[in-house]
């Protein structure tokens, strides 16, 4: 039998704000064995880019990432956030080890081609080093991956902390057995937005199709959903939208099923 | 026979600017053998500090770290200058690590004590985990070093990237036999500033209190070579202060000698 390891995704305002970061990280902390925490800092680089007076661009979401604004990304994601959180890790006695995709070439990406739109200096995932971020682990490292990646030939890249849980996750399957999280501020996926009792504890990809087609849901919540219905065709075991609270009391959340 | 091990602190403008980087990590990529890259970022830093209209203080060319500094280090260091020379040297088949001291607890600080002056958010090396880092290395792994610890509680700290690298060099004399070189714009400690022929060979102990007399080794020259005769006194086999193109010669630079 494999080794379990679990993936936990963290975005949105979890991981920007002090009280709810610090609660975070002691919810992961307790997680026994395995474990690759993967986070965004989108709120932070916003700010930081306006103070610049940095233009922001987004396209349904997707941020478009020219020269300075890969600059404030890779401050701000490898930077301040990565090591804000590795430090409180090694506070609660975990053996965090900050990583960007360059690092130990973890995560190769390719630059998106132009197609309509140009987005920059955003990175699609190629390929992932299985091989050495399993090699972290067996030495108890924590790997804390930023949203950073690079092409192999010296640039670095923006990619989505989604998807680079999601192809983690997969590539991981290899040689565990792996639990995919993501964790945000709400409970789950829920029916009625403003409604944390509304929690639908309960995907399939049938109910997905419904679901986008009542407009229940939308927005970047379609390619969370997509990307974690693609990652358990691949053979990811478990995968779970919750938030902090849903880590620590046994995965509650909403659970993806294939059928 | 212990192994060798290169140590090469890089800071100054030859991280900073494309050009020189790119000819450095050339340079660095083909040391054999282990090695670590620390690196600085103080002028970035500055330019950061100077676009968010955050003042600099500096005492005796030490930066005062208020907690806005901190950040601005964090980003600057760990993200911006750590994961373009990372992604760079896995350009060049250099299998990089970016690593700061919270990192696997690599290094661990104490803030400095109020005194005369308050330093803010600085910290002075009291541990390095030399048994992690030597792990890393067995297994191929380049690490590259921004200069920011942690203190074990979860806060980060500015620590001096000279001092890094004087710290992690003795401290990998356990398990090496360690060089350790000071590499900046200049072909070595000059006995006329402007004057890069008026390179000095050698310095001993002696020659060090004489030039200090003379005031030819001033300001920031003077801690590193102090640190380079703490570092050479505990072990370190080798300490040489050289320029990029001085690494590339077969160590060509000012060569500090016990006696």
């Amino acid at each position: 039998m494999r080794d379990r390891l679990t993936i936990i995704k963290v975005g949105g305002n979890v991981v920007e704000e002090e009280s709810s970061l610090k609660s975070l990280l002691k919810d992961f902390s307790r997680i026994a064995g395995n474990k690759i925490l993967v986070h965004g800092g989108g709120k932070t680089a916003t700010i930081l880019s306006e103070k610049l007076g940095i233009e922001i661009n987004q396209v349904e979401g997707r941020r478009i990432t020219d020269a300075e604004t890969l600059k404030i990304c890779t401050m701000v994601y490898a930077g301040l956030v990565n090591k804000t959180i590795v430090a409180g890790l090694q506070a609660l006695g975990n053996n965090a080890l900050g990583l960007t995709g360059a690092d130990l070439d973890i995560i190769r990406a390719a630059k998106r081609p132009v197609e309509t739109i140009d987005y920059g200096f955003v990175g699609d995932v190629k390929y992932v080093n299985y091989k050495a971020l399993s090699e972290l682990l067996n030495t108890g490292a924590i790997p804390v991956m930023a949203p950073i990646t690079h092409d192999g030939h010296g640039q670095l890249l923006n990619t989505n902390a989604d998807t680079i849980a999601s192809e983690l996750a997969v590539a991981m399957c290899y040689d565990f057995d792996v639990r995919l999280i993501f964790c945000f501020e709400k409970s789950g996926v829920l029916m009625h937005e403003s409604d944390e009792n509304s929690k639908i504890d309960r995907i399939t990809p049938e109910f997905f199709e419904q679901l986008k087609t009542d407009g229940i849901v939308s927005g970047g919540m379609i390619p969370k959903l997509s990307n974690g219905f693609t990652a358990l065709h691949r053979g990811v075991s478990v995968v779970v939208i919750t938030n902090p609270a849903g880590i620590s009391e046994g995965l509650r959340g909403t659970r993806l099923e294939l059928e």
